[in-house]
């Protein structure tokens, strides 16, 4: 088979999403998924949008929902990228900002997507190991390198970087491009959007996939300088004119006029989370401090593999990759309460007691 | 400026889509689009849609939608891809099935979109010149070549090219893939899509923003045999695991119920596009045969420059490139007849009387 494929299509290895189950009904702990629903801001703004405007197509510049995200962020619209969903807006950040001739330097244990566009793209990249605790040491990313990129929280730890270990990521590499992926910040990591005045080689990239309980609508942005702005613009208009539709322009701007709605929720996760690590720490499990809406859990008793399998046959879905280093660990997303009571029921069961 | 840009981006010409009006209320025939609204269906489908299920990632298959276009197209699910608009599915074909070492085939005059994505993913293409009355010559595109691709009807002509000539093409390429974008193919031209069990290097690329009226919410598949569509996949997956949100699937799933709908707005906009033909004609404008949802015309006695600032002074957008071979001519969205109607009375002000 792969006759007619590309060279290029031929040596993928593509990403592997999380299950997003038909059929039965699960509790899905496996894709870091918000357990509350969007904004009701956001819902009202999108049925408002489903009608006859349809046949329009929508604004390619997207100026609207730009405009919205600078006065959210306290920039300018030139300063503002949006795509369909961070991993798009990742996607051309890879196209915009590195070249094939120099190495891409990202943690060995990070979001699996990042050597995926490397590869999509023929470019070079090299994994930095992170250290025994999965904390990010500095000095290997400071030397001569083709970009960095880093999300902070790290997925699938769950572990923040500093502000002040951005910086040092940014004077560092004054010659290349430091894309920090915040797709988890609002669980609780400090943002480098205030940064972005400062560092003309910054890209922040979010999503509103978490926080503000939009998965299914697939926005993610960019913030950056707007020379970098310009690039990405450059390339998006090269291989998609419209990439947000009409109804995800409005629900993403309906989104954000809520921002209570946001911290509400944000703070009831973070509050979920803490207690369920806790619970989980109780129950003999190590758990990884987490910044965002996961928790990052190894048992030294039972192996991760045999968990996961357990879990699923109690009708939960959680996270596991047969990779070296991570083997023995569950990303466990952070869902309501009762979700994460029962959880912690069907681990009782799973695990010897303490 | 173009710090930290990188080789290939610094190196883009985007491609650059009509005018989205924001303010002044125009008549719009220059994005063909459609001027009637799309179906109560997909309309009624998406504000089901738009709810508390937002907060999950969408299907990333597509199973749903893609069963549904395949029963649209006697075709298996296998055989279906879809994408976030048919530019994007165009320019995961450019990715999955060319190589950078043989040129890509493409008229000279056609979807300008075409060099554009050759030029993202460094592929070289040749321009095949059409021939003096934008008629495409097979002969050129029989040679030793790394893929074909061909818009039936063409843009911006409206020309269609037959099934006969379309086997021609497949026969003499059995080594490269030969992509037929079918963005127009219901206002009047012949689908490839019953040759696809009999071709294995053919794929034909359609889109929901123009028939079914659903330019703003970005959909387009591509439809073909099973190795193909499985190129198509692993390219996507490696780019963007959700590329179209709940909404959008939701919606093209009702617009796909609707053939009655699809089938009496095509008929009344050909209908239109034809008594519009001849108006224009008897004003002593060319008028290219079109089989599209618009109009390639010229008149000897005016620059089509000077009729394209005309209209817009009387509020009319239409389409004007600034190209070789072509800078004569205007493209005109078909509209509703009133809308053509008041074209053909600004015309009226801007031509000689016959």
């Amino acid at each position: 088979m792969k006759e007619f494929w590309s060279k290029r299509a031929k040596a993928l290895t593509p990403y592997v999403p999380g299950e997003q189950p038909r059929e039965r009904k699960f509790i899905k702990l496996n894709t870091n998924e918000n357990p509350y629903p969007p904004s009701q801001t956001a819902v009202a703004a999108i049925r408002e949008a489903a009608g006859e405007s349809l046949r329009l197509y929508p604004d390619p510049e997207c100026t609207s929902l730009r405009e919205a995200l600078a006065a959210t962020f306290d920039l300018k619209p030139g300063q503002v990228f949006v795509g369909n969903g961070s991993d798009e807006v990742l996607a051309l950040c890879f196209q915009a900002f590195f070249d094939a001739e120099r190495a891409i330097l990202f943690p060995d244990i990070t979001y699996s997507f990042y050597p995926v566009f490397a590869d999509l793209f023929g470019l070079s990249y090299r994994e930095v190991p992170l250290d025994e605790c999965f904390g990010l040491p500095l000095e290997p990313f400071l030397g001569n390198n083709g970009g960095v990129v880093i999300a902070n929280p790290n997925a699938p730890t769950g572990r923040a970087v500093s502000l002040c270990d951005i910086r040092t990521l940014l004077e560092g590499n004054p010659q290349s491009v430091v894309v920090v992926d915040e797709a988890y910040v609002d669980f609780g990591a400090q943002s480098a959007v205030p940064l972005i005045d400062s560092y003309p080689n910054l890209v922040v990239v979010q999503t509103m996939s978490k926080s503000r309980a939009l998965a299914g609508l697939r926005v993610g942005f960019a913030l950056g300088n707007e020379n970098l702005i310009a690039a990405l613009n450059s390339v998006k208009n090269s291989f998609n004119s419209y990439t947000l539709d009409r109804l995800a322009l409005a629900g993403a701007e309906g989104a954000l006029r809520d921002r209570d709605y946001l911290r509400a929720i944000t703070m009831k996760i973070s509050s979920t989370r803490d207690w369920a690590a806790d619970r989980l720490k109780r129950m003999g499990f190590a758990v990884s401090d987490s910044a965002a809406n996961f928790l990052f859990v190894s048992h030294p008793a039972v192996e991760a593999k045999a968990l996961l399998d357990g879990l699923r046959e109690r009708g939960i879905l959680v996270r596991w990759w047969d990779k070296p280093r991570i083997r023995d660990y569950l990303r466990i997303t952070v869902g309501t309460d009762e979700e994460m009571e029962a959880l912690c029921q069907a681990l009782a069961q799973l695990v010897p007691e303490v």
